[in-house]
Protein backbone atom coordinates (compact mmCIF):
# COMPACT_ATOMS: atom_id res chain seq x y z
CA UNK A 1 0.00 0.00 0.00
CA UNK A 2 1.70 3.23 -1.86
CA UNK A 3 0.96 6.78 -0.90
CA UNK A 4 2.64 10.15 -1.47
CA UNK A 5 2.06 12.97 -0.40
CA UNK A 6 1.71 16.89 -1.76
CA UNK A 7 2.46 20.15 0.30
CA UNK A 8 1.51 23.14 -1.58
CA UNK A 9 2.67 26.69 -0.42
CA UNK A 10 5.24 29.73 -1.57
CA UNK A 11 6.05 30.09 2.25
CA UNK A 12 7.52 26.40 1.90
CA UNK A 13 9.32 26.78 -0.83
CA UNK A 14 11.08 30.11 0.42
CA UNK A 15 11.45 28.87 3.78
CA UNK A 16 9.54 31.13 5.43
CA UNK A 17 7.67 27.62 6.90
CA UNK A 18 9.42 24.63 7.68
CA UNK A 19 6.36 21.75 6.17
CA UNK A 20 5.73 19.71 9.58
CA UNK A 21 2.60 19.02 7.64
CA UNK A 22 4.00 16.54 5.81
CA UNK A 23 5.57 15.10 8.36
CA UNK A 24 2.57 14.44 10.21
CA UNK A 25 0.32 12.94 7.28
CA UNK A 26 3.26 10.69 6.68
CA UNK A 27 3.04 10.09 10.62
CA UNK A 28 -0.56 8.83 10.24
CA UNK A 29 -0.42 7.52 7.05
CA UNK A 30 2.77 4.99 8.35
CA UNK A 31 0.65 4.08 11.32
CA UNK A 32 -2.24 2.79 8.79
CA UNK A 33 0.61 0.26 7.38
CA UNK A 34 1.28 2.63 4.31
CA UNK A 35 4.39 2.74 2.54
CA UNK A 36 4.87 6.83 1.90
CA UNK A 37 7.03 6.51 -0.57
CA UNK A 38 7.19 10.30 -1.96
CA UNK A 39 6.73 13.12 -0.33
CA UNK A 40 6.85 17.23 -2.87
CA UNK A 41 6.33 20.58 -2.19
CA UNK A 42 5.51 22.58 -4.71
CA UNK A 43 4.36 26.52 -4.58
CA UNK A 44 0.92 28.30 -5.60
CA UNK A 45 1.43 27.60 -9.36
CA UNK A 46 -1.84 26.19 -11.55
CA UNK A 47 1.09 24.60 -13.68
CA UNK A 48 3.15 23.29 -11.29
CA UNK A 49 0.81 22.05 -9.30
CA UNK A 50 -1.25 19.87 -12.37
CA UNK A 51 2.35 18.90 -13.54
CA UNK A 52 3.56 17.14 -10.38
CA UNK A 53 -0.34 15.58 -9.68
CA UNK A 54 -0.12 13.82 -13.00
CA UNK A 55 3.35 12.60 -12.53
CA UNK A 56 2.13 11.24 -8.70
CA UNK A 57 -1.07 9.88 -10.52
CA UNK A 58 1.33 8.03 -13.14
CA UNK A 59 3.05 6.56 -9.86
CA UNK A 60 -0.67 4.48 -9.02
CA UNK A 61 -0.39 4.86 -5.73
CA UNK A 62 -3.35 3.77 -3.23
CA UNK A 63 -3.55 7.42 -1.58
CA UNK A 64 -2.39 10.75 -2.12
CA UNK A 65 -2.84 13.81 0.53
CA UNK A 66 -2.63 16.79 -0.73
CA UNK A 67 -2.40 19.98 1.74
CA UNK A 68 -2.53 23.49 1.18
CA UNK A 69 -4.19 26.30 -0.90
CA UNK A 70 -7.25 25.92 -0.44
CA UNK A 71 -8.31 29.84 1.40
CA UNK A 72 -9.92 32.59 -0.10
CA UNK A 73 -6.65 34.87 -1.24
CA UNK A 74 -5.71 34.71 -5.09
CA UNK A 75 -2.84 32.78 -3.91
CA UNK A 76 -5.20 29.72 -3.13
CA UNK A 77 -5.12 27.64 -6.63
CA UNK A 78 -5.09 24.11 -5.32
CA UNK A 79 -8.67 22.99 -6.04
CA UNK A 80 -8.38 24.44 -9.36
CA UNK A 81 -4.92 22.89 -10.05
CA UNK A 82 -6.88 19.50 -9.06
CA UNK A 83 -9.51 20.32 -11.01
CA UNK A 84 -7.72 20.87 -14.45
CA UNK A 85 -5.24 17.90 -13.61
CA UNK A 86 -7.81 15.01 -13.88
CA UNK A 87 -9.50 17.27 -16.93
CA UNK A 88 -12.68 18.31 -14.48
CA UNK A 89 -14.66 21.58 -14.35
CA UNK A 90 -14.94 23.21 -10.43
CA UNK A 91 -18.50 22.97 -9.82
CA UNK A 92 -20.25 24.61 -6.74
CA UNK A 93 -20.88 22.53 -3.94
CA UNK A 94 -24.05 24.39 -2.46
CA UNK A 95 -23.74 22.84 1.29
CA UNK A 96 -19.52 23.63 1.06
CA UNK A 97 -21.45 27.46 0.29
CA UNK A 98 -23.86 27.52 3.39
CA UNK A 99 -21.51 26.27 5.49
CA UNK A 100 -19.05 28.52 4.83
CA UNK A 101 -21.47 31.47 4.90
CA UNK A 102 -22.10 30.42 8.58
CA UNK A 103 -18.60 30.12 8.92
CA UNK A 104 -18.32 33.75 8.50
CA UNK A 105 -21.60 34.38 10.19
CA UNK A 106 -20.16 33.07 13.43
CA UNK A 107 -17.37 35.05 12.72
CA UNK A 108 -18.85 38.47 12.42
CA UNK A 109 -21.10 37.54 15.71
CA UNK A 110 -17.93 36.86 17.66
CA UNK A 111 -16.06 40.04 16.78
CA UNK A 112 -13.14 38.88 14.54
CA UNK A 113 -14.45 40.30 11.27
CA UNK A 114 -16.34 43.40 10.28
CA UNK A 115 -17.83 42.18 7.45
CA UNK A 116 -19.82 38.60 7.03
CA UNK A 117 -20.84 39.11 3.48
CA UNK A 118 -20.07 36.21 1.13
CA UNK A 119 -18.16 38.17 -1.39
CA UNK A 120 -16.19 36.56 -3.98
CA UNK A 121 -13.03 35.68 -2.37
CA UNK A 122 -15.17 33.71 0.34
CA UNK A 123 -17.61 32.07 -2.36
CA UNK A 124 -14.84 31.01 -4.40
CA UNK A 125 -13.58 28.19 -1.62
CA UNK A 126 -17.54 26.49 -2.32
CA UNK A 127 -16.21 25.14 -5.73
CA UNK A 128 -14.74 21.73 -5.96
CA UNK A 129 -13.62 19.07 -8.68
CA UNK A 130 -16.74 17.98 -10.51
CA UNK A 131 -17.65 14.33 -8.76
CA UNK A 132 -15.70 15.35 -5.30
CA UNK A 133 -17.16 14.42 -2.02
CA UNK A 134 -16.54 17.54 0.33
CA UNK A 135 -14.59 17.05 3.78
CA UNK A 136 -16.31 18.83 6.41
CA UNK A 137 -13.73 21.49 8.08
CA UNK A 138 -14.23 21.81 11.83
CA UNK A 139 -11.65 24.53 12.23
CA UNK A 140 -12.11 26.99 8.99
CA UNK A 141 -13.71 28.13 6.38
CA UNK A 142 -12.32 26.18 3.27
CA UNK A 143 -13.72 22.38 2.91
CA UNK A 144 -11.49 19.87 1.16
CA UNK A 145 -12.29 16.97 -1.05
CA UNK A 146 -12.08 13.30 -1.71
CA UNK A 147 -12.26 12.50 -5.23
CA UNK A 148 -11.07 8.72 -6.53
CA UNK A 149 -9.47 8.98 -9.21
CA UNK A 150 -8.26 5.53 -11.47
CA UNK A 151 -7.65 3.74 -8.29
CA UNK A 152 -6.34 6.37 -6.66
CA UNK A 153 -8.00 7.81 -3.58
CA UNK A 154 -6.82 11.39 -3.84
CA UNK A 155 -7.40 14.09 -0.74
CA UNK A 156 -7.28 17.42 -0.60
CA UNK A 157 -6.84 19.29 2.88
CA UNK A 158 -6.37 22.40 3.97
CA UNK A 159 -2.47 23.96 4.87
CA UNK A 160 -3.42 25.32 8.33
CA UNK A 161 -1.71 22.78 10.50
CA UNK A 162 -4.97 22.48 12.66
CA UNK A 163 -7.42 22.45 9.98
CA UNK A 164 -5.18 19.52 8.28
CA UNK A 165 -4.73 17.50 11.29
CA UNK A 166 -8.54 17.80 12.50
CA UNK A 167 -9.66 16.94 8.82
CA UNK A 168 -7.38 14.46 8.51
CA UNK A 169 -8.12 12.50 11.51
CA UNK A 170 -12.34 12.61 11.15
CA UNK A 171 -12.30 12.57 7.33
CA UNK A 172 -9.31 10.42 5.62
CA UNK A 173 -8.10 7.96 7.98
CA UNK A 174 -11.87 6.38 8.49
CA UNK A 175 -11.53 6.24 4.29
CA UNK A 176 -7.99 4.44 4.22
CA UNK A 177 -8.61 1.06 6.30
CA UNK A 178 -8.71 -0.08 9.44
CA UNK A 179 -4.97 -1.59 9.52
CA UNK A 180 -3.66 -0.03 12.21
CA UNK A 181 0.53 -0.19 12.58
CA UNK A 182 2.52 1.01 15.75
CA UNK A 183 5.65 2.06 15.91
CA UNK A 184 8.64 1.04 18.76
CA UNK A 185 12.12 2.36 18.77
CA UNK A 186 15.07 0.76 19.83
CA UNK A 187 18.91 1.28 20.24
CA UNK A 188 20.42 -1.64 19.22
CA UNK A 189 24.23 -2.35 20.59
CA UNK A 190 26.57 -3.30 18.01
CA UNK A 191 29.80 -2.88 16.91
CA UNK A 192 29.71 -4.76 12.94
CA UNK A 193 26.21 -2.78 11.27
CA UNK A 194 27.22 -5.11 8.17
CA UNK A 195 26.05 -7.92 10.20
CA UNK A 196 22.39 -6.61 11.12
CA UNK A 197 21.40 -6.33 7.78
CA UNK A 198 20.42 -9.68 7.16
CA UNK A 199 18.89 -10.38 10.55
CA UNK A 200 16.80 -7.33 9.89
CA UNK A 201 15.77 -9.01 6.40
CA UNK A 202 15.10 -11.88 7.60
CA UNK A 203 12.74 -10.78 11.05
CA UNK A 204 11.31 -8.87 7.98
CA UNK A 205 10.30 -11.50 5.56
CA UNK A 206 9.35 -13.62 9.12
CA UNK A 207 7.00 -11.74 10.82
CA UNK A 208 5.53 -9.34 8.10
CA UNK A 209 6.74 -6.08 9.34
CA UNK A 210 8.49 -2.64 8.25
CA UNK A 211 11.77 -2.31 9.74
CA UNK A 212 13.64 0.70 9.38
CA UNK A 213 17.31 0.92 10.99
CA UNK A 214 19.58 4.45 11.30
CA UNK A 215 23.17 4.89 12.64
CA UNK A 216 23.03 6.78 16.32
CA UNK A 217 26.11 7.91 17.83
CA UNK A 218 29.58 7.53 15.89
CA UNK A 219 28.68 4.07 14.82
CA UNK A 220 28.13 2.18 18.53
CA UNK A 221 24.85 1.97 17.90
CA UNK A 222 21.83 1.55 15.88
CA UNK A 223 18.64 3.15 16.12
CA UNK A 224 15.91 0.74 14.88
CA UNK A 225 12.40 1.13 14.62
CA UNK A 226 9.81 -1.82 14.30
CA UNK A 227 6.23 -1.27 12.82
CA UNK A 228 3.94 -3.90 14.08
CA UNK A 229 0.11 -4.84 14.19
CA UNK A 230 0.89 -4.89 18.08
CA UNK A 231 2.92 -4.85 20.85
CA UNK A 232 2.69 -8.62 21.11
CA UNK A 233 4.04 -8.67 17.78
CA UNK A 234 7.25 -6.71 18.42
CA UNK A 235 7.96 -8.45 21.21
CA UNK A 236 8.21 -11.28 19.24
CA UNK A 237 10.46 -9.38 16.38
CA UNK A 238 12.76 -8.33 19.38
CA UNK A 239 12.93 -12.04 20.67
CA UNK A 240 13.91 -13.28 17.37
CA UNK A 241 16.43 -10.44 16.77
CA UNK A 242 18.13 -10.66 20.56
CA UNK A 243 18.35 -14.89 18.94
CA UNK A 244 20.74 -13.74 16.85
CA UNK A 245 22.97 -11.94 19.10
CA UNK A 246 21.50 -8.30 18.90
CA UNK A 247 21.53 -6.60 22.29
CA UNK A 248 18.36 -4.09 22.37
CA UNK A 249 17.69 -1.20 24.74
CA UNK A 250 14.57 0.62 24.52
CA UNK A 251 14.72 4.40 23.61
CA UNK A 252 16.43 6.57 20.96
CA UNK B 1 17.54 31.12 -11.49
CA UNK B 2 16.00 27.80 -10.06
CA UNK B 3 16.82 25.62 -7.29
CA UNK B 4 15.37 22.30 -6.43
CA UNK B 5 16.05 20.52 -3.34
CA UNK B 6 16.20 16.87 -2.70
CA UNK B 7 16.38 15.57 0.99
CA UNK B 8 16.75 11.58 1.36
CA UNK B 9 15.84 9.67 4.33
CA UNK B 10 13.24 6.81 5.46
CA UNK B 11 12.63 8.60 8.83
CA UNK B 12 11.64 11.33 7.03
CA UNK B 13 8.53 9.58 5.00
CA UNK B 14 8.05 7.66 8.06
CA UNK B 15 7.37 11.18 10.47
CA UNK B 16 9.90 10.53 12.51
CA UNK B 17 11.45 13.50 11.95
CA UNK B 18 10.64 16.87 10.79
CA UNK B 19 12.34 17.93 7.58
CA UNK B 20 13.61 21.26 8.67
CA UNK B 21 17.07 21.23 6.65
CA UNK B 22 14.85 21.68 2.95
CA UNK B 23 13.35 24.75 4.74
CA UNK B 24 17.08 26.10 5.58
CA UNK B 25 18.67 25.42 2.43
CA UNK B 26 15.14 26.94 0.40
CA UNK B 27 15.75 29.89 2.59
CA UNK B 28 19.46 30.40 1.88
CA UNK B 29 18.86 30.03 -1.75
CA UNK B 30 16.31 32.25 -2.01
CA UNK B 31 18.16 34.83 -0.18
CA UNK B 32 20.53 34.42 -3.02
CA UNK B 33 18.25 35.27 -5.49
CA UNK B 34 17.38 31.50 -6.63
CA UNK B 35 13.45 30.86 -6.71
CA UNK B 36 13.03 27.10 -5.27
CA UNK B 37 10.52 25.80 -7.66
CA UNK B 38 10.43 22.06 -6.24
CA UNK B 39 11.37 20.18 -2.86
CA UNK B 40 10.96 16.54 -3.04
CA UNK B 41 11.97 13.86 -0.46
CA UNK B 42 12.67 10.00 -1.33
CA UNK B 43 13.73 7.18 1.06
CA UNK B 44 17.21 5.36 1.20
CA UNK B 45 16.31 3.42 -2.12
CA UNK B 46 18.69 3.44 -4.70
CA UNK B 47 16.07 2.92 -7.08
CA UNK B 48 14.17 5.45 -5.97
CA UNK B 49 16.90 8.51 -5.53
CA UNK B 50 18.49 7.67 -8.98
CA UNK B 51 14.70 8.00 -10.77
CA UNK B 52 13.98 11.61 -8.63
CA UNK B 53 17.49 12.86 -9.87
CA UNK B 54 16.53 11.98 -13.73
CA UNK B 55 13.37 13.75 -13.35
CA UNK B 56 15.14 17.41 -10.92
CA UNK B 57 17.96 16.77 -14.27
CA UNK B 58 15.37 17.10 -17.00
CA UNK B 59 13.93 19.91 -15.53
CA UNK B 60 17.41 22.00 -15.72
CA UNK B 61 17.16 24.02 -12.82
CA UNK B 62 20.40 26.25 -12.01
CA UNK B 63 21.56 24.32 -9.13
CA UNK B 64 19.99 20.98 -7.36
CA UNK B 65 20.77 20.69 -3.77
CA UNK B 66 20.79 17.18 -2.12
CA UNK B 67 21.19 16.25 1.49
CA UNK B 68 20.68 12.92 3.55
CA UNK B 69 22.30 9.34 3.45
CA UNK B 70 26.20 10.07 3.15
CA UNK B 71 26.90 8.14 5.86
CA UNK B 72 28.34 4.40 7.20
CA UNK B 73 25.38 2.44 7.11
CA UNK B 74 23.96 0.43 4.62
CA UNK B 75 20.79 2.34 4.24
CA UNK B 76 22.97 5.22 3.29
CA UNK B 77 22.92 4.76 -0.78
CA UNK B 78 23.14 8.63 -2.01
CA UNK B 79 26.39 8.75 -3.32
CA UNK B 80 25.80 5.74 -5.08
CA UNK B 81 22.27 6.28 -6.31
CA UNK B 82 24.02 10.07 -7.61
CA UNK B 83 26.23 8.03 -9.52
CA UNK B 84 23.83 5.78 -11.21
CA UNK B 85 21.70 8.79 -12.38
CA UNK B 86 24.62 10.02 -14.01
CA UNK B 87 25.86 6.94 -15.68
CA UNK B 88 29.12 7.97 -13.81
CA UNK B 89 31.33 5.44 -11.38
CA UNK B 90 31.85 5.87 -7.82
CA UNK B 91 36.02 6.76 -7.19
CA UNK B 92 38.29 6.83 -4.14
CA UNK B 93 39.13 9.85 -2.94
CA UNK B 94 42.39 9.84 -1.45
CA UNK B 95 42.02 13.16 0.33
CA UNK B 96 38.77 11.95 1.76
CA UNK B 97 39.62 9.11 2.69
CA UNK B 98 42.61 10.78 4.46
CA UNK B 99 40.46 13.16 6.29
CA UNK B 100 37.78 10.78 7.40
CA UNK B 101 40.59 8.57 8.92
CA UNK B 102 41.68 11.29 10.81
CA UNK B 103 38.30 12.30 11.72
CA UNK B 104 38.06 8.75 13.50
CA UNK B 105 41.50 8.94 15.20
CA UNK B 106 40.32 12.30 16.75
CA UNK B 107 37.10 10.59 18.08
CA UNK B 108 39.06 7.81 19.11
CA UNK B 109 41.47 10.23 21.22
CA UNK B 110 38.75 12.36 22.73
CA UNK B 111 37.15 8.51 23.60
CA UNK B 112 34.22 8.78 21.62
CA UNK B 113 34.49 5.56 19.83
CA UNK B 114 35.87 2.30 21.11
CA UNK B 115 38.26 1.82 17.52
CA UNK B 116 39.61 3.79 15.22
CA UNK B 117 39.77 1.18 12.48
CA UNK B 118 39.03 2.29 9.00
CA UNK B 119 36.41 -0.42 8.51
CA UNK B 120 34.80 -0.73 5.36
CA UNK B 121 31.26 0.98 6.03
CA UNK B 122 33.66 3.98 6.62
CA UNK B 123 36.05 3.88 3.80
CA UNK B 124 32.61 3.75 1.88
CA UNK B 125 32.14 7.80 2.53
CA UNK B 126 35.59 8.35 0.30
CA UNK B 127 33.55 7.11 -2.78
CA UNK B 128 32.01 9.70 -4.81
CA UNK B 129 30.88 9.93 -8.51
CA UNK B 130 33.57 9.88 -10.95
CA UNK B 131 34.93 13.75 -11.87
CA UNK B 132 32.98 15.15 -8.11
CA UNK B 133 34.87 17.96 -6.53
CA UNK B 134 34.43 16.71 -2.68
CA UNK B 135 33.42 19.12 -0.56
CA UNK B 136 34.68 19.57 3.19
CA UNK B 137 32.39 18.15 6.23
CA UNK B 138 33.76 20.41 8.99
CA UNK B 139 31.37 18.83 11.41
CA UNK B 140 31.36 15.19 10.98
CA UNK B 141 32.97 12.29 8.38
CA UNK B 142 31.29 12.05 5.32
CA UNK B 143 32.65 14.45 2.60
CA UNK B 144 30.12 16.13 0.02
CA UNK B 145 30.25 16.25 -3.68
CA UNK B 146 29.93 19.00 -6.35
CA UNK B 147 28.94 18.52 -10.14
CA UNK B 148 28.57 19.79 -12.70
CA UNK B 149 25.89 17.93 -14.90
CA UNK B 150 24.43 19.38 -18.00
CA UNK B 151 24.51 23.43 -16.75
CA UNK B 152 23.32 21.95 -13.33
CA UNK B 153 25.70 22.49 -10.03
CA UNK B 154 24.47 19.77 -8.16
CA UNK B 155 25.81 19.79 -4.44
CA UNK B 156 25.07 16.66 -2.54
CA UNK B 157 24.95 17.21 1.32
CA UNK B 158 24.75 15.42 4.49
CA UNK B 159 21.57 14.73 6.14
CA UNK B 160 22.42 15.82 9.63
CA UNK B 161 21.74 19.76 10.21
CA UNK B 162 24.82 20.98 11.84
CA UNK B 163 26.71 19.10 8.98
CA UNK B 164 24.82 20.56 6.34
CA UNK B 165 24.65 23.84 7.49
CA UNK B 166 28.06 23.98 7.90
CA UNK B 167 28.71 22.66 3.90
CA UNK B 168 26.21 24.97 2.57
CA UNK B 169 28.36 28.14 4.16
CA UNK B 170 31.33 27.19 3.53
CA UNK B 171 31.03 25.09 0.58
CA UNK B 172 27.77 25.81 -1.91
CA UNK B 173 26.68 28.91 -1.56
CA UNK B 174 30.12 30.43 -2.29
CA UNK B 175 29.56 28.59 -5.62
CA UNK B 176 26.26 29.87 -6.67
CA UNK B 177 26.78 33.88 -7.13
CA UNK B 178 27.56 36.84 -5.52
CA UNK B 179 23.64 38.13 -5.45
CA UNK B 180 22.38 38.63 -2.69
CA UNK B 181 18.71 39.12 -1.58
CA UNK B 182 17.06 40.33 1.91
CA UNK B 183 13.71 39.76 3.13
CA UNK B 184 11.09 41.63 4.48
CA UNK B 185 8.15 40.60 6.10
CA UNK B 186 4.80 43.49 6.38
CA UNK B 187 1.20 43.18 7.08
CA UNK B 188 -0.90 45.05 4.66
CA UNK B 189 -4.38 46.34 6.00
CA UNK B 190 -7.14 45.74 2.93
CA UNK B 191 -10.38 44.73 2.79
CA UNK B 192 -10.85 43.96 -0.86
CA UNK B 193 -7.79 41.42 -1.45
CA UNK B 194 -8.57 41.66 -5.42
CA UNK B 195 -7.38 44.60 -5.23
CA UNK B 196 -4.24 43.88 -4.21
CA UNK B 197 -2.91 41.15 -6.90
CA UNK B 198 -2.68 43.90 -9.39
CA UNK B 199 -0.92 46.38 -7.55
CA UNK B 200 1.59 43.37 -6.50
CA UNK B 201 2.25 42.85 -9.96
CA UNK B 202 2.72 45.95 -11.18
CA UNK B 203 5.49 46.48 -8.55
CA UNK B 204 7.09 42.85 -9.10
CA UNK B 205 7.72 44.14 -12.66
CA UNK B 206 8.68 47.71 -12.14
CA UNK B 207 10.97 47.34 -9.40
CA UNK B 208 12.33 43.61 -10.36
CA UNK B 209 11.62 42.20 -6.84
CA UNK B 210 9.99 39.20 -5.95
CA UNK B 211 6.72 39.38 -3.26
CA UNK B 212 5.00 37.11 -2.06
CA UNK B 213 1.78 37.51 -0.12
CA UNK B 214 -0.49 34.62 2.20
CA UNK B 215 -3.19 35.68 4.51
CA UNK B 216 -3.27 36.59 7.89
CA UNK B 217 -6.04 36.27 10.26
CA UNK B 218 -9.53 35.91 8.92
CA UNK B 219 -8.85 37.73 5.59
CA UNK B 220 -8.61 41.21 6.95
CA UNK B 221 -4.76 41.00 6.40
CA UNK B 222 -2.75 39.83 4.17
CA UNK B 223 0.88 39.03 4.88
CA UNK B 224 3.48 40.32 2.33
CA UNK B 225 7.35 39.42 1.69
CA UNK B 226 9.25 41.17 -0.96
CA UNK B 227 12.60 39.88 -1.39
CA UNK B 228 14.65 42.77 -2.64
CA UNK B 229 18.66 43.20 -3.27
CA UNK B 230 18.75 45.62 -0.17
CA UNK B 231 16.63 47.83 2.36
CA UNK B 232 16.55 50.62 -0.15
CA UNK B 233 14.75 48.81 -2.73
CA UNK B 234 12.24 47.59 -0.21
CA UNK B 235 11.36 51.20 0.80
CA UNK B 236 10.79 51.70 -2.87
CA UNK B 237 8.02 48.67 -3.35
CA UNK B 238 6.50 49.84 0.29
CA UNK B 239 6.45 53.54 -1.07
CA UNK B 240 5.14 52.49 -4.21
CA UNK B 241 2.60 50.56 -2.99
CA UNK B 242 1.14 53.12 -0.76
CA UNK B 243 0.84 55.39 -3.10
CA UNK B 244 -1.74 52.97 -4.41
CA UNK B 245 -3.29 53.26 -1.51
CA UNK B 246 -2.29 49.98 0.46
CA UNK B 247 -1.34 50.44 4.29
CA UNK B 248 1.53 48.69 5.94
CA UNK B 249 2.45 48.15 8.84
CA UNK B 250 5.57 45.86 9.62
CA UNK B 251 5.58 42.55 11.58
CA UNK B 252 4.16 39.86 10.74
Amino acid sequence: MIAEVLTIGDELLTGNTIDSNSAYIAQRLTERGYWVRRITTVGDDVGEIMSVIREILNRKPSVLVISGGLGPTHDDVTMLAVAKALGRDLVLCEDCLERIKQFYEELHRNGLIDDPTLNEARKKMAYLPEGATPLENTEGAAPGAYIEYEGVKIFVLPGMPREMKAMLEREVLPRIGERKFIQKKFLAEITDESKLAPILNEAIERFRVKIHSSPKGFGKFIGIIIFAEDEAKVKEVVEFMEGKGIRFMEGW
